[in-house]
């Protein structure tokens, strides 16, 4: 596979921010809506534990999610590589035919595409990465992605749960923990907002908005439904 | 931007396809790990109005992040568009190295290349095109992603943590209910498994097999920390 560094280094990186980004987001949301919920109808000590067991369970559902995710990503690209590798042997026309079918969609004439069939002809493994890259759209994946991408996230999500939790483990009055929660919440989930905005080139303020939105609103929901079931 | 119909397809349903599994696999897995830890330490009444909140805060948690992060992407796509429409004008010099460097690793001389460089200097639109998927490795997304994409997130999230929880509410000792959660989720992971094994193209059994550990690694998580801090 050939390879084009600033292109990877791009692709690498985006995906790890990506990854904290996905642990953190829930991990600040989930665990305070859940407390929040709680604050309704139970005392601290319960809220703290079912904070911690949500912490447990989300960040082991989405680190692992993230591990498999990453893992069958990898497992697709192998699977298609080699029905690609399969079809330039025993279909080599019907491949010629996609070549040209898609340079001609980005304006070159048969005549101009035929050098490059050409080339394609004498290097089977380069006409592969093309097809994987242009026909298929896919990139191949790093193999060590899997379990860094389940550490990021997983990590990402403890460190979020524990904030809005920690007023409670403080304090044994639930409604008086909530506020404090709540306080200290909003202030991560619109510094996350931030940071997150800047790293992904969204507008970091707007971004500090969005963030803090979702978390009120989860968090809304989850207590007026903690209301009416209690 | 020149569409080629059968691969935008295949990009549309697998990204529907991973938000259902998104919202599923998390919905099944969560609020389950969740009661399984509070059936240690708490009444049925309280595990559902937790489970509840849970579901509440998770759905839309997860729906409102994926509706923001199509929407990211998308804008992203633009700003990035942007950038590669004005460096074409700015500096021409250094996109035609680019498309030179980027074809050079495909095996093409710089005898080869002149073609394509000279159609897409005629065309800037397709030059920025190629630029986009080929430098860059950005599809343009579909602009009515971001919603599907968050309904789609947030109603599999719902329906998959209803399953475990149905058992809670229908019985009033969380011990008991707990034998038929774990009975019930088990099955349901499972088949989500095996069914997303089907969709995604890894070997169905495996899939299902992966599935049933996550959720039940989590729920054993879930269940030591809340016995732990109870």
């Amino acid at each position: 596979m050939p390879t084009i560094p600033h292109i990877e280094t791009h692709f690498r990186s985006s995906a790890s921010v990506r990854d904290v980004v996905i642990g953190m987001a829930d991990g600040l949301t989930v665990p305070f809506a859940l407390a929040a919920g709680l604050s309704a109808v139970a005392a601290s000590r319960v809220i703290v534990v079912a904070g911690l067991a949500e912490i447990a369970a989300g960040s082991i559902a989405m680190g692992l999610g993230g591990f498999l995710a990453a893992r069958s990503d990898a497992e697709h690209y192998t699977s298609e590589r080699q029905r690609e590798e399969r079809e330039i042997v025993e279909r080599p026309n019907d491949e010629r035919h996609e070549v040209l079918e898609i340079l001609e969609s980005y304006g070159l004439t048969r005549d101009q595409s035929a050098p490059i069939l050409a080339a394609f002809e004498a290097k089977p493994k380069v006409w592969v990465d093309w097809m994987m890259r242009f026909e298929l759209g896919l990139e191949e994946p790093d193999p060590r992605r899997a379990l860094r991408s389940a550490m990021t996230i997983a990590g990402a999500y403890v460190a979020g749960g524990l904030i809005p939790l920690a007023s409670y483990m403080l304090m044994s009055n639930a409604l008086t923990a909530l506020m404090y929660s709540v306080a200290a919440t909003i202030v991560a989930l619109a510094i996350f907002g931030y940071v997150k905005g800047r790293f992904t080139g969204a507008h970091p303020l707007r971004s500090s908005f969005q963030t803090t939105v979702i978390g009120g609103v989860a968090a809304a929901a989850a207590y007026l439904i903690a209301k009416l079931f209690s």
